[in-house]
């Protein structure tokens, strides 16, 4: 009895490794495998939505539909099953989008109405977001992350003032410009202040008077020269942020550090360094 | 007498900590309040100006706005009560952004004119540079301003350098395609030559002709690689300001400097560290 | 017998050091004149594309194109007879491009269908790829690639978070704007936010709805605060670079490195430095 | 006789100062006045070109134009006398725009072809080429214009690639869409493709097809990833120079360099430091 508990036991072990953990072979092609399967779900759902395709071939659309939804199904029961606190992993953001991106699909069998069933299935596209939890194992992303992480409060700060010139711009033009030539009214003004000042520029509403034509030329100045921030911002941190990688990316045989992030040996002893990336 | 006067000089300080402090949790509380009555008031300016909701809800809106003039007002007068220099406050760039958050309500009784009583009421929205004002107290906020004033020379050498490229393009320009393609005079031009180089690019105006199209693309590709220069510029001061923000962050056990901005524990004596950020 | 065939030995690496490299005089000039063939003749397929020139000239540019394929074809000879390993050089990517820019010539030989033919003749301008590799010499094309090789997983990763998010906001526009504003499907609404993101703009399609407006809104600072992280990342790598450039950057005389990129003497010894760049 | 040629020569060096140097106060206020006497003429040129405006005050756009001819002819007049080398300076760039600046004046009395007369009347917008000469003695445009030509080459390898890319995407664009698109030929599509790849995104020519749209995503994202390339040479180039104005920048007491560029003490001796800029 005991014996099998303990089988049970490693066996969830076992599976926990290859479905959670990115270490093992097997868990890296699990995690491969499933980042296809991912993409090809999506791209049905993505071609289903060409009104010539879908009236095509819906049959071929709902047999994939309810292949990945099995499938998907099928993988987050054995990500409950073999995962030490299934509770925590079911109310943590990835397990939430585990689960979203299979509910669509059973919802849509018990709504009969037409809009909201499109709306339904539509949801299914948020699958994609499965895709960043994979990307995880990546140390690129890490560094990435951690550098605008790091410098959250500072983008946060730089947003806020734009969002404070673009209210002011907007009204402004609002007040030059007026609802004859297209800004009927702030909110569509802020529309057009942020569309100019991330040099967008749609060209849907455009500034017919000259006053108009001077003041927009200030707000795409004023876009064009701080856009320069965010960048600033990131740049100093990730530079920080890749010595510091350069710095922990230490030799295996004599323990010392600062190898460039492309040598192959290290420099003070010649033993081959391990590809850290 | 004598114990009345204390008292209530003890009561205008302690007035002046709440509204003007960020030290204590009062004055946080109270900041905070403020940005609230200050974003909710401007939205209801916006949402004023679109006709289908204004007309709904015509009295809801006067109510709302009376509220928070009065608000503002009751704010100032305390400002000008508890500070201790009131003239200072009042003539200093925030103070006449307070008083001109309050002001355009009173002219709009005096008003009869339509047309002006329009422009009186939007001038409301200015309240908003107060939000910038309530931001000092974030420590992100300095860098980013240090940075940027810093670098303001630069930039300032920068934009001139963009103007005259953008005079002389338009002016090309404007001789090139003409008025019979939208390049009707000069100064239409130059806007359209600010539009190109700040690649927003509305497409209101667009070369027509063959040469036209060969210059614009010289615009782009100038617009395209000269953005890298304020970018350049706010980077490297922006590097410049971190390594020393890092620089100056201390322990407060042992006192030694030159801790990582994420690190919690000193790397020397290995004493919790302040939370700075 | 053996003298001749030292002879034709020598012939023919005396060839291969003026075809493929660029160290001798010969060399260098042989690449200069091959740039300026390569230039001339896909200035010649891009006017014979203008239906007003082509109509006129059709003789001029058939004869020139004749004569550029000629040229590349003798040319395409020769490096592989000079080569030591006329196969390898064959198979690689500059081999396979010097082969594609004179076969379409051939290929049009045979071809009567007019629609294919002016595709095929089309490949033509694939010849300015030659270009890249005439540019391998410059040390600066070196340094630039290096450091885009060297952020090639961190510009990945990047790549792949903006395609999850253009999915997803597509998407969304999508359910928000509908088929009737132009967001037919969600393709055209992916494409769309393409366009928004990387803050092009054409404006063929603009969101009609409040809400729609407000997303896309949304989306354009996205994309305006994001375009930070791929320049951060390429900024950080050439930074890297440039340092390392200036440390191996060594005194002909001392022998002593670390001298600033614009330096003429040797700091350390006096001695002219040799002009790297 | 030899005391008026002493004068005389002494008058002429005490002009050479105000009107070529910039360290004298009147030098200062000589450059000043010119920097507003060419802003002055350009924008009556400008505002000239304006039809309703050019035709209201015909006259005093007449007078204006000849009193700054007159001015500018002078000075160009003293600036060769006082000149040690007039012929040298004659030759030079700013010397050209000097005369530049007041030939088209003088040209346009002989001419009667009212064509002709308005595109020489217009060159006299290249006057603010001369605004540029006069920002020399601003340190910071130094900096600028020092980061800039030590990375011009490595734009310029930029600059080459960009070309490349966008011939074969525009190439591949008019296969793709076609003259029924507004594609009509390779140099317009290659001049969308500029369009699209700087993201300036007019949208006077959009992509109909699917392919078309594909490739286009395809344009934006690499346009947009590419744009970090020169903005990383230039903050890597400035990086260095800010860092090396920091190590010149020392005290006038003591003699040790490295202090911050903001501050105002020695940290060495607490000397006040030199305001460099």
């Amino acid at each position: 009895m005991t014996k099998l508990r303990d089988k049970h036991h490693e066996f969830r072990i076992k599976t926990y490794e290859v479905i959670f953990g990115t270490d093992t072979p097997a868990g890296r092609y699990f995690d491969i495998a499933l980042i296809y399967a991912i993409l090809l779900s999506v791209a049905a759902v993505i071609l289903d939505s060409v009104e010539a395709i879908s009236k095509e071939y819906k049959l071929t659309f709902q047999t994939i539909e309810w292949f990945f939804t099995s499938l998907f199904t099928i993988e987050y029961i054995i990500r409950l099953y073999c995962c030490p606190k299934p509770w925590r992993y079911a109310r943590s953001f990835y397990g939430l989008v585990d689960l979203l991106s299979v509910l669509p699909s059973y919802f849509a069998l018990f709504i009969t109405q037409a809009n909201f069933l499109i709306i339904i299935r539509l949801f299914r596209v948020l699958r994609i977001f499965r895709i960043l939890k994979l990307m995880r194992y990546l140390g690129e992303a890490n560094i990435l992350m951690r550098s605008i992480l790091l410098s959250r409060r500072k983008i946060f700060v730089f947003l806020i003032s734009v969002m404070v010139l673009v209210t002011i711009f907007g009204s402004l033009m609002y007040l030059i410009e007026g609802p004859q030539n297209g800004f009927t009214s702030i909110p569509k003004s802020i529309y057009w202040s942020i569309v100019t000042i991330t040099t967008v520029g749609y060209g849907d509403i455009t500034p017919q008077t000259i006053l108009g034509q001077a003041l927009s030329s200030l707000i795409m100045i004023t876009g064009y020269a701080i856009i320069a921030v965010p960048t600033g911002i990131i740049t100093a941190e990730l530079a920080v942020e890749l010595r510091r990688e350069k710095v922990i990316h230490g030799c295996h045989n004599c323990g010392r550090a600062g190898h460039d992030r492309d040598a192959q040996h290290c420099k003070f002893c010649g033993a081959k360094l391990a590809t850290h990336r």
